[in-house]
Formats: structure tokens, C-alpha cells, sequence
């Protein structure tokens, strides 16, 4: 067993089965020291006592998952879904405030696929651009940084219409860098011819919210969405990812964030430690 | 039943369970005038019973598939590999000059995917440019174009490291436009934000050697290979697409190449009038 690396958090998706009161205790635990969330299982106890756990467990907070969902036309469905996004918010920017020093208010964006029977991809793109017009003003006002997240370009039609860190940083450019950025996850970018060019022009313009680690190998399971591993095992050469992070000044924590029906089925704690040392070995290496 | 478009040519993938046989005459029988075949089936006949077969037929020759799988580092396989390659570029001149008049000599090229155990994608991609190199004179030789296909990036680890047309153009660039081409294929490219733009440069710089389609749908089968589907069954639009391949002044003909169990399952002579009848109803309405 390493040394846990001061800046590991974990995402909480990566111990998907864990209430929150568990997730914070295996993470404290394990000698990490922050954690990034997801709406569920904070809504589940309710805001209010989720950033009370976690003002206790001492842990840095480091990102809210997920708001988006940006591509349905005009309507009381888009409407709703920009009331959701609203509420992620405020539960971001009072995590961060609960979290240890250190912590960040930053809300993870997923676009969103096509709307069912549709083909316009570059329609759902602009509502997508739209949408965060609609929630800049919002984030701002809350201290929160919206962090797009370009998806692996297989989930573009029914998760994602952006699937480039490229077309992220586009969109984002619109923005303030405080209000809007980009999350930057090796899963879905580590094939980008551009990877490192986007990286760097990330870091020029004060875009990276957050940096996401796990790892991609084939085959690929039934369901592709879980098909994200532990660093190193599979063939993402962190290094040269992580270095281009590092290089443009990146200095927050780093998180890993896996979807991984076995993984899942594992003990939470057992999670932590595994998802600790891999990182040790894989990513810290990088962090110079 | 609609009419056949005069443009449309059956890629042999699709009717992959018939012999060569068989798919020159449904496809012949189906009235449609062009077809690009597949290298296992041409050497289990032999090539030249296979140019007489393919003469005989009357149909166009568009696309040899395929040649490629240049990742691995030097050494007896990657010879291997590349003396493969000239066999498949003297088949794919030999049937080219087989075919009835309007076929192509265009030999289709998967760049392959990492070495086993590798992570350095970078290297990969460098070691395809080196052997198009090594093959661009052979292929200008022998009057055949070489057609570098992007794949989709889910295939990135294991298929081929070029997976953006921009990426394909990039290395193409290095050659003369008759020799070293990219295989404009809507299944690997339509969700690319650069896509449009790309699609225009390709033409620009004479490089569009073939144009393929077939449609994307999720959810994905167990195995994505096989997530081809008939134009009009998923979310790509091949109006837009089409019409940027069209106003490059691509005047080729337009190839269906559909991988999916269900399909291979069904009649060869059902398949190919499906193709034609669907190829009809969502290609042809965009050629102008």
C-alpha cells in the first residue's frame, strides 16, 4: 500500500452503492482527503445535513455531479431542466462552503444527447450554449464555476453533444473563466489527436475546473458507460495527459471518477484503497 | 420500391456472409451498379477468377477493403504487415481494371490500433504515416489511391489510431492528393464539430477518395462493431453531410458499408434491396 497522494479525490460515482454517510467515512478513512459528489445521495439526506457530513468528515469538496441536460427545445421541459440545473447550483456553491479549506464550487455540466427523433446535432449544440447563457449570471452570483465536460464522442447522440475538449473551450469562451470552464477527463479526450493543444489553450485561458482520471480498455462492455477502469489498467498514457495539466498550472485536487459494474460490486473501502494506489502509481509519478 | 440510385455501390460488408458469387449477382440483380468488395472473399476465389467474375458482372469496382494495421513497431510482423499491403494494392489495381468503366482504384486503410501493451499512441500514429510512406510510391506505382479511413473514436485503442478526418488529411498531406486520399465514411465522422469544415478541405485538397454511409444508433450492441445500420434507422443527417461531400464536387460513387448481426442474418438479396430502397429515401435526396 502507497502513500495516498495529498491531492486524490474521489468521485463518488466511483463507490456508486455508498450512501453519503459511507462514502465520506471509507474516503477519511482510506487517508484521502477530498470528494467529489453527486446530487442523489446529497439530496437523499437533504442539503442542509449532507454539508453538515461533510463539513464533519474534514474533507475538501471538489465537484458537484451533474447538472446539463441542455438540448431539449424550448418548452416546459427545457424549463424544468434549467430549474434543476438552478438547484445544482446553490447545492454547489453550499458543499464548497462546507467542505475544508481547499474546497471548490465547481458543478459539472453534461450536455445532453440529441432530443428523441431528432438529427439537428448542430441545433443541440446551440441550446446547449444557450442554456449556460441562462446560468452564467446564476453561477456567478453563487460563486460557482460551471465545468462542461466534453463526453467520449460515443455517447454523442444520446449523452453528450459535446464531445471535444476543443468545442468545450468554444463554447466556454462566451464566458468568464471563473464562471465557465471545462473538465478535462482522460476517459473521454485520451484519444484526441488535439488532446494536447486543447489542454494547453485550457490552461492559457483559466478554463480547467476540474481534471478527471480513470483509465480506458477494450473490450468494452455491454454497457459502454461502464466501461472506465483504475488508472493503469488500461492503455491512457497518463503521463503525458497529466503532465499537460500540471503545465498549465493546474493545482487543485485531481479526481477519480469510475463507472465499473465490478468495481461497484466491490466494498467501498476496498474502492478507496485500490482507487489510492493505482493513483499512486499511475498519476502522482506526473504531478512534479 | 424506389428506383436504384445510379450512385449507390453495395460495400461487400453488408451482405458479409455471401460469397463473391452471390454478392455480385444480388447486387447486380438488384440493379444496382457498383459494389466495393472485401479482400477474403477475392483470394478465396482467387484474384484473377475474381477480376473475371467482377468483369463479368458488369458492375463498378469503388473500394478494396482493406489494407492498413501499420501500428506495429519494425520487426518481422510490421514487415509482414506492409508486404501484405502491396498485395492489397496490386488487387485493388487488378479489379479496378476488371470493373466496368467509372470504378476506382482505391484501396481503404485501417490504421490499427495500439500494440498490445503499448500506450504510446503518439508513436502509433507516427509509424502509420511511416508506412504510407513506404507505400505511397508502390500504390502511385500501380495507379491505386490510398484511402486512410478515420474510425470512430470508441475504436481509438484497438483499430485505429486515426480517428478525426482532420487527423487523416493531416497525414495525407504529406503525399500527392491521387495517391494518398481519406475515406469519408458518415459512421466514424458525424459527430465530429469539426466535421463540415473538415468534410470542405478534404474536397479542397482533392483528397475525398471515397464516400461512405450508413447511420448510427444507440443503443450500442454488445460487440460496437457492429453498430452500422441502414441509412435513416439512427440519428446521423445525411443531409448536411452529403451535401458538404457533393459541393466538393465529389462525383464518385457512394458506398453503403453496414457491419450489424441482424442484417448479416438476413437474405443477401433482402439486404441489398433494403440498402437501395433506404440509400433512396435519405442519400439520394441530397445529391443535387
Amino acid at each position: 500500500m502507497s502513500a495516498v497522494d495529498p491531492r486524490l479525490s474521489i468521485n463518488q460515482a466511483t463507490i456508486k452503492y455508498a450512501d453519503l454517510a459511507t462514502a465520506l467515512r471509507v474516503t477519511a478513512d482510506a487517508g484521502i482527503q477530498a470528494i467529489g459528489l453527486w446530487r442523489e445521495p446529497v439530496n437523499e439526506v437533504g442539503l442542509d445535513i449532507a454539508a453538515r457530513m461533510l463539513s464533519d468528515s474534514g474533507l475538501r469538496f471538489t465537484t458537484h455531479c451533474r447538472g446539463g441536460f441542455f438540448t431539449l427545445p424550448a418548452g416546459a421541459e427545457r424549463d424544468a431542466a434549467l430549474d434543476d440545473n438552478r438547484r445544482a447550483i446553490e447545492e454547489t456553491a453550499t458543499l464548497a462552503a462546507a467542505g475544508a479549506e481547499g474546497s471548490t464550487a465547481v458543478l459539472v455540466l453534461v450536455a445532453g444527447g440529441l432530443p428523441e427523433g431528432s438529427r439537428d446535432l448542430i441545433g443541440a449544440r446551440e441550446r446547449v450554449r444557450d442554456a449556460i447563457g441562462v446560468l452564467a449570471p446564476e453561477a456567478k452570483a453563487a460563486g460557482v464555476t460551471l465545468a462542461i465536460e466534453p463526453l467520449h464522442p460515443m455517447f454523442a447522440s444520446d449523452r453528450a453533444v459535446v464531445s471535444t475538449l476543443g468545442q468545450a473551450l468554444d463554447i466556454a469562451a462566451d464566458f468568464e473563466p471563473e464562471v465557465v470552464g471545462a473538465a478535462v477527463d482522460t476517459f473521454h479526450i485520451w484519444w484526441d489527436p488535439q488532446v494536447l493543444e486543447q489542454i494547453a489553450r485550457a490552461g492559457r485561458e483559466g478554463r480547467i475546473a476540474t481534471y478527471q482520471v480513470c483509465d480506458w480498455k477494450t473490450p468494452l462492455p455491454s454497457d459502454v458507460l461502464l466501461s472506465r477502469h483504475y488508472t493503469g489498467d488500461g492503455v491512457i498514457d497518463f503521463g503525458s495527459l497529466t503532465r499537460a495539466v500540471i503545465a498549465t498550472g493546474y493545482d487543485r485536487d485531481i479526481e477519480v471518477e469510475i463507472f465499473n459494474a465490478d468495481i461497484w460490486a466491490d466494498a467501498p473501502s476496498n474502492v478507496v484503497r485500490r482507487t489510492a494506489d493505482t493513483f499512486a502509481a499511475a498519476v502522482s509519478p506526473h504531478l512534479g
